[in-house]
């Protein structure tokens, strides 16, 4: 079969992708690719913000064609990037993220939180290497970052990279949140390559701050939302709760085998591995497929958290700037053993409190280095005059407490 | 339980969408309004298009949101709308679609041959009103045409509705086709009502001209596409190898009892309504776990066509403007016979040809009238110098063949 | 001086236009360049729609980015382009419209009534080729449509060239009427030269479909508003008047000098030449000042026409389908002639008829050629089911008559 | 003459602007208020965004549209706003702008220096309410604050007003600087009046930063760019020479009569409502025709600078966070000196240094206030955990250096 040469794909966000080359054609087909189709970039947050839909998949080619633009951009400055090392890093960015499960980072700590989303991201790249005899080599050296060319690591990921530009754009364009919109463009034309690393032309230090702001504003007003905060906590009590259950040998059945599997077994980081293939055909569909099933069971408390997703009847949820009194769960904890006759061991799944927490600028991983006019460079938050201060670098912390209605 | 006051929606289409009457949230609120989150608007134009993702939901609120404009414009030159009519067109236009199925158009002729949406529709707000004490009584007499002032359901359903209106400018937002933009503001802004009827200004011409133009174009970039069709041909070969195997008594789990139920009843008519709140509870999520479950299955065409389905592996499919030979699609069945060991009755499951129509306006059905500033109206068909003649009512009629890749 | 390496725009309709190459500075850096910033790309048209005051120079620039964008394009479909010929299209766009006078189109007929702006485009350019040695040789040769390869040409002038994407994706932009928004990027997407001409990919069709429309909606709702029509009838009745005064040995102060010059001579296309560099220091400033200037003068007519422009106090026009009985114009002109004390001779300049043409597709100027995947052309009119059919090629034409409010 | 009922007017910010009362139509075409056409909102900042060109008259439409939105959202909240408040506050805020003169700040202080615009705006509004019969009177009391509701002042001049959120969103919309975007549909959605006070309600906060963030971004990157910077030093120092030429005695012919006037006069105070009328006349125009006369001036200073501003060939700018060593001024002032013939007097003329302020927030003015849902209200630099503390209402201040090139 001959494939086409190029094609083009339409992007409300950035106008148009373009694909062109063999093997980026071969990895957007492959199932484990397609299965991004399938998991909603943003997990909840369509109950909030009802455009909210995009996917994963979605996301991974936006990323993968800011990119491209980007290395056009490098390249066009001068510096060296080989085709091989151009194609690396553009299937790298396409891979990233083949990693996550069902509702993104909603799940992570319930049906796989031995194993971090990069690492699985990693192994299944791995997979796909053999699969394609070993032509994702350099990508997956890119991603692990032991390629020696590190600014290609820190354009797939860093505090700067293209997934980052990618889902502030994506997802403030999604929600039609205006406060989140970046610059990505011009932070794009700005990059560069200072001894061996990536860098900002000082030129692009505004963009560069507001990107960081719009990060914050993100944060806050989208990722962070009370609402989408109690929906979160929602489907992970569901899922525990249907671990509970398994676990205690109340029959319950669950509509996808795969998903059977993950809430049944208990995998220690070793087992993984072996259990990639399966992981491979686990989505959103399987997880709200079991929960429109449960909404009717038996068991009052799977059944009404089921319900309260499905029809957007959610946790209460309050948050401050202090830590909750241990009173006050304690009272309410009370309340409903009482008022719904639950077992007072279980009642943390009506009443429990907890933190969200947002760094604007994280001061020990990757760093954002400004390079100046006179050929100096500076961390971003030692630039005189600008709103990332150190203390910005602090994560700023708040507590919830959710109830039911 | 003090309802809030007002509430507003991010929409990345119109900006904020603004509820503000208790009726209205508790009509959203109804776990059959909220199922509407989980049918995709476009069912699977995303495989071309992959920010097609909203939902049906997303764009009732939209048409809700622009006959709250529309009733606003229609008030300030002085039409006479009474508060309840007020509601009641805005219950209507919410409610509107609220008897779509799973993948709303693709599926209408699997599942529900026998009903219309627009009925079940209705039947659905007839329930609903039953609920709330006859508070959608207006409502419903809007949507059916039975209430005097006729303009009000031309605004629901008509040749130029906020249905039609927020469904172009929504599709053309979330695929990214700049082609479809139209000015819903201006056409809003243009509306009047003369005689009765509803009636655009002759300085609204052009954009309404451009209206139809962009629905036509939509039609073949969009919702005609060719891997569009393809796809939607192969979720209903699904559906209908499905149905025949439980009819033969080959064993399949179905995970959803919804659909299980829809699979294997032959509902007529009058069964409709008894069968509604299974209907209520069926949406996309019960077809896809069904298709991901049975890619399994032992039935080779049934597994062939899941797999199809879920890696977008989808038929090959070719339009002309004539008729195929019939010996072109023989001789591909033949083929697969052989090839595949295929039962000659279903090779049609992998090569089948039939037909495709756009309308881009109907003479027949409502009209769009055009008011003069000397106070005369004519059809736009009639319009000297506008693109729209009679010649363009006529439907255009593509035909197309699918066969394996 | 060392000339930056590149240097990067904003642009609020592309995002950002990259200028990479010296020669291309020095030609935007050049006085005959810069006083593009001084003329309004839409004339008058800011009267109606008042965000339409961008520029000539704005309107080059944007319509070389998209030439950047589509000679990118071609190359990467294997079309042989030197890096010479690159920089030559480059340079032909941006000084395409370097002829253009005051209020461009507004004013052709009679400042400069003998020469057309392409032809003083043309001049200028090699005006400037002298003073630059020689480099922009290849530019005139595409400019005048002489160098071999004609579809270079085509894209710097024809029927889907930059110049026309440009225009309507800026204007439509700064006048705010979605309507006349054009897919540009993937009309540009779909370019190809076929036998040497350039033509459209097939798949481009419903876009060059639109593209076309686009052009005919702007022209009915913007070009040929009916107050643009009257503002710019009144522009150039107050540069007619002005010349009949100085004829008729009226003192008038013209406040600048190159000004007075073109109003006072009778220049004959031989004369042109030498007038260049007088013409090249000419732009809306001039006449804007001297209408201010006139506003107070003895004349009646000139006042009259003068206080009306600035003011915004135009004269009402009425369009219709067939031309006027001259009745109604002379009727109109003994009211004026008694009313206002104004000479029989002179009333044209308060009551006047003429006529509006617009045609949709030149059939005998360049063609828009689709290029079908089995690798036949067609011109664009022959395409079975597009709405472009030979009838639209006709110019439809609207008179109007003009009187004083 | 019938005035139409209302008027839309189509606006690429906004989409449309509808003007719906008689009284706003009169004063739109007065041709006090038409003069804001000529003037461009950003000065010379199209110099560097070439699409900045509105103009006053366009932002004080926006300004307009704002207010009208604000005031829906008001009264929708239950504040009781009287049909002739709501006329005044519109009024006032339509005519905020009207005493800005040529190049709007940037000659401030060389045509006008002894009154400030806001004064200006006054005394024409009360110029014009006494030809209105005093129809006018509560649009002055809103706007001088001296009407009992406060927050309507707030509206129309406050720190957070419709003009700052116009002039942003505009300025931000025209530049195509897309870090400049704010929210301006969510803050109206969230403004509310407390005590009778303006307040921002609690959900409005993030906005709210975002905005203030905005306006720094837009400081340093637009308003204050140094080359935004350069030209309009270029522009007083070009108008101070000619009013030093004048002063001597020199000749300078000046095109333009109103021109003539304020630069031969020196204006007190005292004079300056007496010279309203002419003032009225004056506008961009009038400067850029004089400059264009000027090029070819035979005072050497006067021609070198017109020139350079016509031709882009603008000052060479250094900015610092420290103040200029004197030496370096005076060592360039030396040399210009020699090299130029220049006297020692004038090469400031060539080489100066100065300050450029830029103020976050500030705290000895309005203040904005946010309203908490308990009912309690903080200023917004004192709400815990938001970006704008204390620190940031101190003026950042930086230093620059122009020279010639």
């Amino acid at each position: 079969m001959s494939l086409p040469k190029y094609k083009i794909i339409n992007d409300p966000v950035y106008g148009f992708i373009t694909i062109d080359h063999p093997l980026l054609f071969k990895v957007i087909e492959h199932p484990y690719y397609q299965r991004l189709r399938r998991i909603q970039q943003m997990a909840l947050a369509s109950l909030v913000y009802p455009g909210a839909v995009h996917t994963r998949l979605h996301h991974s080619l936006g990323a993968y064609h800011l990119m491209c633009n980007a290395l056009i951009q490098l390249k066009s400055k001068g510096i060296s990037i080989t085709p091989e090392e151009e194609l690396g890093a553009k299937l790298a960015t396409l891979l990233h993220d083949v990693g996550h499960g069902p509702f993104s980072h909603a799940l992570e700590t319930t049906l796989m939180s031995v194993v971090k989303h990069e690492d699985l991201s990693l192994w299944i790249m791995e997979y796909m290497n053999d699969e394609l005899d070993g032509q994702l080599q350099t990508a997956i050296d890119i991603f692990k970052n032991t390629y020696t060319k590190s600014f290609l690591h820190q354009l797939v990921s860093g505090q700067l990279d293209v997934d980052r530009m990618d889902y502030l754009a994506r997802d403030s364009f999604f929600t039609g949140v205006s406060e989140g919109v970046i610059g990505y463009d011009r932070i794009i034309k700005m990059l560069t390559v200072h001894n061996g690393e990536l860098v900002v032309e000082e030129k692009g230090l505004h963009s560069v701050e507001k990107f960081l702001l719009s990060r914050r504003i993100m944060y806050w007003q989208v990722y962070l939302h009370k609402t989408v905060l109690a929906a979160e906590k929602m489907l992970v009590n569901i899922m525990r709760r249907a671990q509970q259950l398994i676990h205690n040998g109340i029959e319950l059945s669950v509509p996808s085998k795969a998903l059977q599997y993950f809430l049944t077994k208990k995998l220690q980081r070793n087992d993984i591995q072996a259990a990639l293939p399966i992981f491979c055909t686990l989505d959103d569909v399987d997880v709200m497929c079991a929960i429109k099933a449960w909404e009717n069971h038996t068991d009052l408390i799977l059944q009404h958290l089921c319900r309260g997703l499905l029809n957007r009847n959610l946790y209460k949820i309050h948050l401050q700037n202090e830590p909750f009194e241990n009173d006050i769960l304690q009272q309410k904890s009370m309340e409903y053993a009482t008022k719904l006759n639950v077992d007072g061991s279980d009642v943390h799944y009506f009443a429990f409190t907890g933190e969200a927490i947002n760094t604007l600028y994280n001061l020990h991983e990757e760093r954002i280095t400004i390079l100046f006019k006179d050929g100096s460079t500076k961390d971003i938050s030692e630039v005189n005059n600008t709103l990332v201060h150190k203390t910005f670098a602090n994560p700023v912390k708040k507590f919830y407490i959710c109830t039911l209605k």
